[in-house]
Parts: C-alpha cells; sequence; structure tokens
C-alpha cells in the first residue's frame, strides 16, 4: 500500500512523491490494488472460515478425506506461522485469502486446490469480514461492561455527594455525583444493546453464496453456519456477497458511542479546569509540564473527545462508498477495511481510556457541594412548594419565587438565608417549614420521582444494574 | 426562522439580506432563537404529552378534576382549531409547546397554568421529540413491508427469467431477474429489522424527568409511560432531557436504508440506458421531452439515489451537534429536529417512489436473457463441471475453461456452441452431457445451493417471505 | 414537496402518512420532483438571466426587437408580481424557471416561447444558481468583514487587560484579551479570502451551453458574462452544465467558517458558567428563567455552535449526491439546492449572531486578571529569564522552574512573592530584576515577538487591520 | 499505537483484546498519546524546521555560533541515520518532535537544550504540519497538471470522435469524445487552483509563536519565514498554534477532486460494460479471471471512485475534531494528521491511477459513433433548424420535431432517413437542407457557440490549455 510505503523514509520530500509520476500502468495497478497491509487483520478468520469449508466439504463427500486432511493440516502450519511471526506475508499476492492460497500451496501441494471448490473469494471476504466485525461487537460489549462497572462503583461511592446540575452550563438544580454518573450508565446501556443488535443481526452466514449466483456443488451451508456460529445462512447469494450493511450499523453504533464518550470527555476537561476544579486525575492519566509541576493536563480525556471525529468520518467513508453501486461485487467495497478498523480501533482505545479516567478520577467534594449551593440553585424548589403546599398556580408560584431572589439577590445572602418575613412580605401564607427545601441537600433528598436525583433513587437504579450487569 | 423568511420575494437581492446588519440584538436573537415553523409538526405528539400528563397529574391528586378536566376540553378545543387551521402560530411564543401553552391559557384562563406542574419544556420536548420519532419508524416498516411486497410480486412472477449477474459491472454469471429482486427483499427486511430495534429501544418515557433532576410531587411516570404506548419510565432524569441517541440511532437506520436504495436506483437508470434497454418505465414515473417522444429519463429513480446525500447528511449534522456537549440540556439541542425531520421526509418520498417503480417497471426479457448468454457467462460451470464430474483439481480445471474460452473467442461461437472435440482436445474426459451446463438456464439451474440463484431456490425463498409478511 | 404538506396540521398522526401508501405513481412522481418551494429564492437570478439572454438574442438577431421587448416587458410585470406578493407560484409547473416561463406566456402570448431559443433548463439552472451563490458569498464577506470590525472594536479596547491563556483548558501563561480577540479575526480574515477565492472561480457564465452540447445559433455568451458580470464564459458546455463544485467549495468555506464561529461560541459559553465569570450578556442576547431572575443562559452562543453540524452535513450530502455521476446533467442535481440554502442561512444566522455577541459582550475584568494570575502561569517567564539572562542550557532553567514553583507552591504563594532567597537556594545567579518578569503584567509585555501577546503588538495588530477594513 | 500493534500477529482473536481490559492506567496512556507510528512522516519537515530555528537562533544573538554549529551538525546526522533505515523511532519519546530531540542529546549532549529556546512543541507542530500539508498540494498540483495533459492528448486524438452526449444516462445529443474528455481538463483545472489558494492561505509561519502568546526573546520570526518558504510570519500567536483550517481547506479541495474522479471513473466502468463496449483497458490496468479469460474488470477505476469516500470521511473527521475546541491548544488536535495523511495519500493514488487509466483506455469509436446516431439524438438540431431557417416559435417548432420523431419511430427510420415528404406534410417550408444538420456529424459541427462540442471549438480549448500548462 502506498501509505506505508510513504510513511518509510525517503532521500528527501521531492523524491518521496517523484517515483509516483513516471510509474508504469502496472505498478500504480499494484500499488493501489494490493491490501494485504490492511487486510492481514483477517488472517484468524480466514482460516477460521477455510476449515469451516473443509470439514464441510469432506462431510458432503465433495472432496476426499485425505485430501481434506492435509489441507486442514496446512491451514494448522500457517496458524504456527502468522502466531509465530513467520509467516511470509507477500504484496504480490495481494490479500490476505491469495496469501494464505499461495502458502498452502508451497506447504502442501495439489490438494491445496480443492479447497477452493464451491466458494469463491467473493464469499469468503464477505464470511471473513463479517466474523471481524462480529467479535468486534463483542469486544466492544464487554468494553462497556467494564465501562458501566467503572461508573456503577464511582456512583455508588458518590451517591449522596452534592454538584451543581447545569443546564447551558450554567448552574440550575443540585444533583448528586452519583445521579450524573448514573446518566451515562444509561447511555452505555443503550450502546451495548444496540452492538448487540448489529451482531444479532449480522450472524447470518456468507459462506457457500460463492461469486455471487450460489454454487452447483452439493455443499451443506447450515453446517458451515452451524461451525462458524453463525445464526443461519444468509438467504439471498447475490445480497450476500454485496452489501456491507453490517458494517455500516457497527459504525453507526461506534459513532453513537463515541457521541457519549465525547460529553463526558469534555466534562472531564471542564470540570479539571482550575476554574472548576471538580476533578483531578492522577499522573498517569495526564501530562504535565516540567516547569509547572503543578499542571495536570487532562490529555486523554481531549484525545477521548476527538475520537468522536475518526467514528463519523469512518461511517461517512463507508456510506459513500456503498453508494450507488450496482450488485453484486464491486471493486470499491475493498475499501470497507480502512474505515472498520480505523474506527473500532479508535473506539476499542476511547472506551479503555475513559474506563481508566472513570476509575481514577478524584472529586473535589467540598467545592462540588458550594457550587451546587450558589446561584439560587433551590428557586424551583421553592416555587414547587408553594404550589404543593400553599396551591398557588404555577405561574403565580414562579412570580413570588423571582421575587424573593431578587430580594436575596440585593440582600447578598442565598435563598436559605432569606429571613421569614421578606418571604411572608411576598406571599403570606409561607411558614418556616418552607426552609427544609431550600437546602441543595433537601432540594435531591426532595426529587423522589422515579428516575430523579434523590440518593434512594439513585442507590436503587444502581442496584438495578448490578443485578443485570451480573 | 429566517429560512422561511428569506425565500419569501423581497424587492432584490440587496435589500434582501440588508436588514440583517443592522439587526438590532432582540432582532437576532428572536431570528436565531424561533423554532415554531420547525417544530410545529410536533403538534399531535405535544397535546398527546400534555393530555398524559395532565391525567395523571389528576389521578395523583396533584391538581384537582375541574381544573383537570378544563386543561383536557381546552387541549380539545386546540386540536380542533390546529386540524381545521385556524389555530393562531405565533413567532412571538418561539416554539409549539409555549404555542399551545399560550393558546391554552387565552381559552381557560387560570387553570391552564397548572399543566406545568411538575413538568418542565425539557422533559416535555423530550417526550414530544421521541414520540415524533417513534411514530415515523412505525411509517418507515409499513413502508419497507410494501417495498417488499412490491418486490416480491416481481420476483415470483420472474422466477425464472435470466438476466447476467454482473461483478464489477462486467457479465460474471446467469442469475434469474427474481433472484435479483429478492436480494432487495432481504436488505429491506434488515433495515426493517432496524427501524424495529431503534424502536424498541427508544420506547422509554422521559416524561417527569422535569427540567433535569426529577420531580418532588408525587407523579406516576408509570402511568404516563402506560397511556403514551411507553413500556417504562427511563430510569435517570439527566440521561433523558439531554441525549438524543435514539434520533441518531434511527438518522443511521435511514441513511443506510436509503444506501440501499441508492443502490437500486443506481441499477434502474443503468438498465433504463438504451446500451441496455433492461427495463422501462412508464410514463407517470419518467419524465419526457416534447422534442424527443420516445425519451424516458428516469428522474425519479435519480431522485431517489440523490436521497442518500440527505439523509447522510443528516445524520453528520446531528452528530456533530452533540458532540462534546456537558450535560444535561443545552439549547443547541434545538438543531435535532430539522435534520430529523428533513430526513425523514426524504426517506419517506424515496421509499414510496422505489416501491411505485418497482411495481411499474417493465423488463426487457428478450434482451436480458440474451445478455445473460453473452461473455462466456457459463465458464465457472464449465469449470465445476470439470472438478464435478472429472474430479479435476480446481487450478487444472480453471485452466482447461481459459483454454476453452479462447478457443470459443476464436471460433465466434459461445461456449455451449463449441464442437465437443475441441473440448476433449483440452481434456479428453469431457462428454456430451457437459454440454447440459453450458446453457444460462442450465447454470442458472444449477445453483442449487440454499441462497442460490436456482429458480426452485428463488421460489422458496419468496415463499418464505410471504409467509413473513403475512 | 412533502415537507411542507406534512409540516401542515392533518387530523391525526395516522392519516398524516396514509395517504402515501396509497399514491398513485403519478402522485409520488409529482412529489418528489416538484421544487418549486426551494427553488423560488432563485427568482431574481432567473429574472436576471432571462434579461441577459433576451438582450443578447436581440442583439445578435436571433430574435426580433419586437418580441425582445414583449419579453423584456413581461418580465418586469412578473418582477412587480413577485415582490408585490401576487404572482402565482404553483406547483403543477414544478420549478421557478418553468413558473415564470408559464407565466410569460400567460402575459405576452406567442413572443414568451422565443425566450427559450438557444437555451435549456440545463444551463439556465446552471447560470441562475451560480448567481445566487456568488451573491451568498458576497454577503457571507460583509458579514464577515462587520464581524471582524466587532472584534477590532473589543480588542482595541482590552488590548491590554489580561487573562489566562488556556491549552488544554488548564491556565498556560498570561494573555490580553484583545490579543484573544485578534485570533478570531485572523480566522474570520481567513474565511473572508476562501469566500473571495471561490467566488472568483465560480464567477464563469455557464449560460449559452444549452442542454450540454452548446448551441448552432449564433449566440454571444461574453455579452450575457459581462451582463450578468461573470469574468468570462465557462469554456466547455458539459462541464458548465454538470458539475457542482462551486457550491461544494462554498459549502467548505461555510463549514470551516461555522467551525470557528463554534470554537467562539463556546468559549462565550464557559466564560459565562458562574464558575468562570469571565463574561456577561445583556438580556437580550440571552434567554432567562422567570423563576431564577438572575440566570442568564447563553442559547445564541449555542445555537452558534450547533450551526456548525448543519453546514457540515449540508456539505457531506452535497458530495455525497454528486458522487460517481456520469455527465452530464441528472436529475440528482436537483437535489443541490436544499444544502446550500439551508447551510447559508445558518452561517448567516450564525454570523449575524456572534457579531451581534462580540459587540455587547462584557467582560468581567477583574475576575479574568485574577485568574491570569494564578496556577504559577509566568513560570515559563523564569525560565526563559533564566536562560536569557543567566545562559542557562533550557533543561537547567526548567528544572530550577521546576523546583521554584513546587515551593512557592509549598509556601502558598505565587512566583512573584517567592522570596529571592529561595530562588538563589535555587540557582545562585538569580537577582532581583527577576521579579519584573514574574507578574502576568510583564509576561505579556515582554512577548513582543512578532504576532505576540505583548499590548503593543496587538495594537499594531489592530491597526493594520482596521486599515485593510478600511 | 494500537492500530499497529492489533495489526500483529497475536495467538489467537481473544488474547488480540485481552490484554487491554487489564490495562494499566499507565499502559492506556501511552496507547492513546503515542502517535510517533503516524507523525513520522514529519521528519523531514521538523528538521527543516528546526535547522530554520537554529539559524535564526545564531544569527540573532540568542545562542552561540559554536553550541548552533553543534545542533546543526547533529541535525544533519539524524538526517543521515533516517535515510539509511538507521534512525531508531522509539514510542518512549511519543512523537517525532521528541524523537529527534532525544536523539540530537545523545548525539551531541548540551547544546541540544539550546535549540528548544524561545520555542514550543505547539509552534514547532503546527509549522511541521503546515510544511507538509503545503508540500502535499504542490504534489498534487503537479499530478493534476499530469492528469490534464494525459485528458488534452486523448481529446486531441479524438477531437472529431462521435459519441452519444447523455443526460440522465439517456441519449440527448451527439458529442465528441474529445468534448467529454475536456470538460475533466476543467475540473482538474479548477481543483489546481483550488490547491494553489489553500496554498497560498496557508504559506505563513507559526515558528516563533512559542506555547500560545509569544516569546521574550528577541526572535526574527521573517528569517525563519523566508528560509522556510513562507511568504510571512502569522500575525497572533493564539491563532498560530491553535488552528487547522488550513489542513480542513485542503482536505476540502481534496474531496472535491475526488468527487470529480469518482465521476469519471463511473463513466470508465459503465463504458467497459459489454452493454456499452466504448472503451477497453489494457491488462495491466485491470484485472481478469483465469477462467473468463475474456475478462477485463476495472478494478483501477472502482478503486478510483470508492477513494471518494475516505477522503470525504477524512473532512468530516477534522471537522468534526476541531468543532467547539477552545483557544488554543488541546490535545484533540493531535487527532489532525491520520485524516491528512490518509486522505492526500488516497488521492496520490487515485490521481496516479485515472491518468494511467486516460492514457490507456481504448474507445472502440465505431461503438461510440454508433450509439450516437441512435436514439433521435438529432432531434434538437432539426427544431434548431426549424427555428433558424423558418422562424418557427420555439414552441412550434418542438411540436413539429416530436411529431417528425414519432413518424420515424413508426416508419424504423433515423431523423436523417425521413422522406422529405414526411417532414413537408408536418411543415410545408422544410427544405432539403434539413438533411445537413440531421447527422450526428453535422449536429456537432453546427454547435460553434464558445465551448460547444464543435471540433474546432474543441481544438481552440485544447490549444489554450496546452498554452497554460506550458
Amino acid at each position: 500500500m502506498s501509505s506505508s510505503s510513504d510513511a518509510a523514509p525517503a532521500p528527501s520530500g521531492q523524491s518521496l512523491w517523484g517515483g509516483r509520476f513516471s510509474a508504469k500502468p502496472a505498478d500504480i495497478m499494484q500499488a493501489i490494488n494490493v491490501s494485504i497491509g490492511v487486510d492481514k487483520r483477517l488472517w484468524a478468520q480466514d482460516l477460521a472460515g477455510s476449515r469451516a469449508h473443509c470439514r464441510m466439504l469432506i462431510a458432503q463427500g465433495i472432496i476426499t478425506a485425505e485430501d481434506g486432511t492435509a489441507i486442514l493440516e496446512g491451514l494448522d502450519t500457517i496458524e504456527g506461522e502468522i502466531t509465530s511471526g513467520s509467516f511470509p506475508f507477500r504484496d504480490q499476492y495481494e490479500d490476505i485469502h491469495m496469501n494464505v492460497e499461495a502458502r498452502l500451496a508451497e506447504l502442501i501441494g495439489e490438494p491445496s486446490g480443492r479447497l477452493h471448490t464451491a466458494r469463491s473469494r467473493n464469499d469468503q471476504v464477505a464470511t471473513d469480514f463479517r466474523l471481524w466485525v462480529r467479535d468486534a461487537c463483542d469486544r466492544t460489549i464487554h468494553q462497556l461492561q467494564a465501562l458501566q462497572r467503572a461508573l456503577l462503583a464511582r456512583a455508588e461511592q458518590h451517591a449522596g455527594d452534592l454538584m451543581p446540575g447545569f443546564t447551558h452550563l450554567q448552574t440550575a438544580q443540585p444533583v448528586t455525583f452519583g445521579h450524573h454518573l448514573m446518566a451515562y450508565v444509561e447511555m452505555a446501556g443503550r450502546d451495548a444493546s444496540r452492538f448487540a443488535d448489529a451482531r444479532a443481526r449480522m450472524n447470518e452466514n456468507p459462506l457457500g453464496s460463492a461469486a455471487l449466483a450460489g454454487s452447483p456443488f452439493p455443499i451443506d451451508r447450515h453446517a458451515t453456519a452451524a461451525e462458524l456460529g453463525f445464526d443461519r445462512p444468509m438467504a439471498n447469494s447475490l445480497d450476500a456477497v454485496s452489501d456491507r450493511d453490517f458494517a455500516l450499523e457497527t459504525l453507526a453504533a461506534a459513532s453513537i458511542c463515541a457521541g457519549h464518550l465525547s460529553r463526558l470527555a469534555e466534562e472531564i476537561v471542564v470540570w479539571m479546569t482550575p476554574m472548576f476544579g471538580f476533578v483531578t486525575l492522577p499522573d498517569d492519566l495526564t501530562t504535565g509540564s516540567s516547569i509547572m509541576p503543578q499542571k495536570r493536563n487532562p490529555d486523554a480525556a481531549e484525545l477521548v473527545r476527538a475520537k468522536t471525529g475518526r467514528v463519523l468520518g469512518a461511517f461517512v467513508a463507508l456510506s459513500t462508498v456503498m453508494k450507488g453501486l450496482p450488485l453484486a461485487y464491486s471493486k470499491d467495497m475493498q475499501e470497507d477495511k480502512p474505515p472498520v478498523f480505523e474506527a473500532m480501533d479508535a473506539l476499542d482505545l476511547a472506551l479503555t481510556a475513559m474506563t481508566a479516567m472513570v476509575g481514577a478520577l478524584r472529586p473535589n467534594i467540598d467545592r462540588m457541594r458550594a457550587a451546587a449551593g450558589t446561584g439560587y440553585s433551590t428557586a424551583t424548589d421553592l416555587a414547587d412548594w408553594l404550589v404543593r403546599e400553599l396551591n398557588l398556580p404555577f405561574r403565580r408560584a414562579h412570580h413570588v419565587t423571582g421575587a424573593a431572589v431578587k430580594r436575596a439577590e440585593a440582600l447578598g445572602v442565598d435563598l436559605a438565608q432569606l429571613p421569614i418575613q421578606e418571604l411572608q412580605s411576598l406571599e403570606p401564607g409561607v411558614t418556616e417549614a418552607v426552609y427544609k427545601v431550600l437546602t441543595p441537600e433537601a432540594s435531591c433528598a426532595s426529587r423522589q420521582s422515579f428516575g430523579g436525583t434523590a440518593p434512594e433513587q439513585v442507590r436503587m437504579r444502581i442496584a438495578e444494574w448490578k443485578l443485570r450487569l451480573g
């Protein structure tokens, strides 16, 4: 691939590109066509697919047991070579499938040619890639559950600790830090279920679709499906070799998930500014400065936030590739793997880094509590009290509360410190009981509606999630 | 909104923009903030949410039955006004929620103020929009099933009619036209299941989350969930008012679906060129030319193909809006509705137009059959025969076939017309039986593997889908 | 268009979509094909193009002066009707071009048919759209200059006022608020030059390319180019009717510009949180809360930040539409206008709102100055002093500075308050002169490199820009 | 980087991901933070920047000539090591800048520390990346000119050879193949000018902006600008280290250019189907099939078409990364390089492959000419003749032509073969002279308007372009 050779040092920037101009057609064809640098990541899936196909061919009597055994042993040898690092990946064989095929021929000779009976590179690559994407979904689900566990542990710890709840990044109402973290448990839960749905939908076997029309050999696609863990064979051979919606759906789930992570990452960056000072992260998750030793830069959070771009870009890239392609296989589809690999690598890093940060972040509880109490954050509690206890209509309650806040501002005090006379001058029915709702603690404690920020509510949600995650 | 006023005629391009420069802050704030032009589409959902909320408030004793009845009657009046076209949509009230609220106050006076007890615009808009997107998913599923039925009907009709199966838009192997159409039935089936999954995942009730922290009133979120057809209340109030992943997931499903449609649209455009002449469309699905009366432009197919851009653009737009937003509600989220409305409108049109085209297209069976027989499209059948019947290794079979094709090319005949002696000179074991696989019909008929193009296989798949669609 | 009819009230959500299923082909064709709802915004450009074409036809003797005069008068009448609001826009005539043509025929009869001599809808729409996009570029350049002027005025006012310069949103080094604002003057300057380049590149005349191949009439494309303000005719008729790169380039410039605005918008949101309290905005550029009268939500800034999504989505949408379209005109291109109109409307609003905010924002100079002095923000100044005055190697200077910061932290003082003995114990050569660089003011004043934050530098840049903007 | 280690063989898919779960924070921080695998491509730019900085430091007396010479020699040694492949790239030093710095310290000891005087990694990376992108623009411009030359050569060869001009992929009017190719010369010309504009706009020097605020050392930014080929220093240090609009603009130009290539690629794919048979490509630009030796798959064209996705995805990726980032440097920006490198690599391959294909494609002139004559492609010529010669109004001329086409269709003849009586029965004024415009050759020859398809016009445009390209 061009990109790898470009990355290699060259005498000068000039000559770096120079060679290309005089490229013979054959050279540029080789350069644009070769994919082994990218698709060698499919080696395990390619071997698994070939084994399943081979065993089925034997079982159906399409090849002899002898040839089949030779093939299977050859594939074992190849696996050994790859895992030990001695396998000769060669550009001349273009992709992982032909590299394995060529090596098999070198290893076992003639019987190797029988492996491709009733198979085409079109259904082979569709199978390999589907297996890889399925594995990536499984891995991502595990990582999301790890993130959820990290969030749950911190939420439990801080189920009763207050912080300002923001709208428009303005203080709105007090919430608990545990409640805030649990919002991300919900998001991660939906993310995981999206990957699970994608996985279930893609879990069908393309193998046996051959080039595009199916095979005249008496193959058993249910058998290869079973061996490869697929739920069933795909029902249309043209569809099987030419659609990549499973990859797009996975990229979409990854993009939405990365978007969720970008929000928490932004919050960590904001919480860590000296102006907020809500949280710190330990040295090994930040970068510092040799001349400002007190400084902690939230690099990991910023990189997590940035990965969103890469994942969204990957969805756009593959969507654009697939737009308007006639059936069945077109070579355009070779461009399906780079965006998927890059996006899933980026998400892998982002999830792992976020899980580490969630586990390691150290909230400054006092600062958060103090901020939760500023900005007349319990004004809605006063209004709600007036409605609930004095049966004021909402609009009137809002009016009285607004006047009370203005009065408190003028006096330079919090609502909880406003003398009862001041409140009664605005609404005679107000009693001392009102002060029970005017602290941030009381505000949080009162929000007992299902899913609200009251610590008991938060603890119930935590308990439910711990049960679900096992 | 700016766009509507800009669309209106103005004396000149100059003055069209001129006013803006001298805009007072209040004017630009109004212009950028107002959303009634867009979100009035949520009126039915807004009324449904308000009714559910009101009934729950009565049942829980939070408002009196009297006030509640007045509110419900007022909402009925508003529905009447909207459906009859007499409702006064007013920019000064910014959005649909405040337009309804303001009108309710005009209609019933004081009790109207009680409707907003234990509710905030944040959970209200989240509920309304979720209901709208849920309805859009349901509608899209119905449209996809309509498209599938249209495809099934045509596939049944043409289960045995041949056409060239292409790879790289080069003739590869014969397939049946029915088999080709069934590939899109599979895609549409996965598309529908994606919308169904999205719908199931989003079907939770945000109402009762209030501004962001839940409510201190003794509300019953399960009751409003039940009335609105939600499966349960959302479990975290911050999450409920601040996430829009349900909209993103729906847009992703729409984008993948639009991509599928773009492929069939491209095929229709290609099939309709005079060079192909595979299909025609009737006058009412094409545009013509007054001076070339024989000409049929596939405008509808081209527009379906183009809609992909709009839907993908919408996913990018909303993903970008949501990137890096701290919890909970930020005004950025007001930009969630335009991309969703536009994308779902575009998909609505594209699905309807495609269903109409599928039902109306007239294949030129003879031309397709003739094309299926050219280009030595049964070469793989010869190779497979050599493997199957003479037990040649694959590589040798390929070699013999290549030689046979070259020989046929030299003689200017099809493979099926190549004399037996020619074949035997290449491989002595060949018998007259080989000719049974060398016609396109035989090729198709032989591909009996599950999901293959053999007419029986195609008919089985059709039967299964008809059962599934009911 | 579907979207407009969907937006209209309907008896119920059910029936809202119901009609579509039973749509006759002709109905869906009409629905997907009609564009007058969108492209009527081109009316002024369409009239301008027709007038130029008509005058050229007369001058070249292709139509008679009599017919030409009738046409020109008819076009005047149409302009009058449109500007007065009495023009009958009709869906049945599909687009703006046919609406005008049909109306002209009604008004002047037979001569109207001569206007279309040597012209096709393909070059007509290409011309109209190009004129519109060119106007939009001009307008945007003016708006960017207005934004620059607003920034310059504020930068001049605050050229010497300090604030923390952030990296990673952590305090790094003091800068002046004026210097910070001038960064956006530079960005806006590049944005404006991008629109100017796009404008220059697109300023070629497609008119006279006819359907795709040019015209056999003796037309004068240089004459129409001159009248329409184009620099020259486009040199290839196929290119002229089938490319839309001018729209894509404009959308790309708009997307980059919107990205710049999103950064300043983010900063305003962050600066306005109570934790920062760096700036406030007046009531008419924020939204408030009836119960928290002190609250100011930065809605306008958030909406500006969100518009980035819409503009980027538009670039993706049109790029996807154009991907892989064969020459010349395809109907897909009708989807060029909605993304362009929406993106340029969004940018129009965003620029106007940002200009208003910049003019109106009230910095809290004291708070910003105080923050600029925290976090040992002059540590690099100490290190630079050690290098400059004592000739320490950089690495050693960093080491000494780090130790000094640690010592100051331990003592709970700023670097400027650290006793000279402490510094000398770390590096004996340090003299009292060092204190001159340890205040934020001294730090800023010292950064006299071209483009640095020293107030004189900032004022020089302001002066240069004022000259450039005239 | 994660991606490279994942790509490496591992014992099994299981363990491939397994390690990540137990990652210590330090490990994931290292994994997400390291960029040397990507940014080592900047080595030449990094050395160039360091040399310029070093020479300026000497000239300004900021470092001694002795130290400076040691540094410059050390940099020479490093260049030698890199070009010979012996340079030790090490992950522990994170990026290219620190790898070079660390190596320099190993090579020359203490003086190495002086190189970083008055410089920060922030302005260093901004300078390196800007230099790389500038080089990439230059290279792309050269490649676009090579493509133009290839197109010009073929256009000249086929300036008079006919093919059908399509709209909606339906035959519309005859054009010459040369004219068709020249449309892409125009597009490539605009593409090149876009890269030139981007280059000119970005050609300013960030070096000397230091971390974000400028430097207190008496540096000479004009001198480093001159040495590095920049037109001037950037005028605002915050802007210099924190904007990446030059990369976005380059990606936008690349995306538009890739879109143009996708259109020609699509045409090559379509032209090469057996149904069209308009062109063939030689073996070394296609892939074949061992069993269908006559088959030529247009893989290179399909891959060029697909690259559009990657480039557009890159623009989206970086746009999303930059959205809403506060000034100045944030670590998010480290994600600027992968999309730019990938996109420019993809465009490099696509341009080179397309240039090779254009040079090598073999048009089947006879088939194209034959197709140009079908479908009544000269109907507009008849209509234009009626207008021009008989002064019929356009509408009437259309009507007569439509009737003539219908008549010819009924008789099974072309328009040129329709007897004069038939034409006269429709419009008595028709004379034998009409036949001069009814052949495809006459149609093309008549379209003499500037930019039209008449061979003389095409040849004039070719001559002009040859002059411009020199």
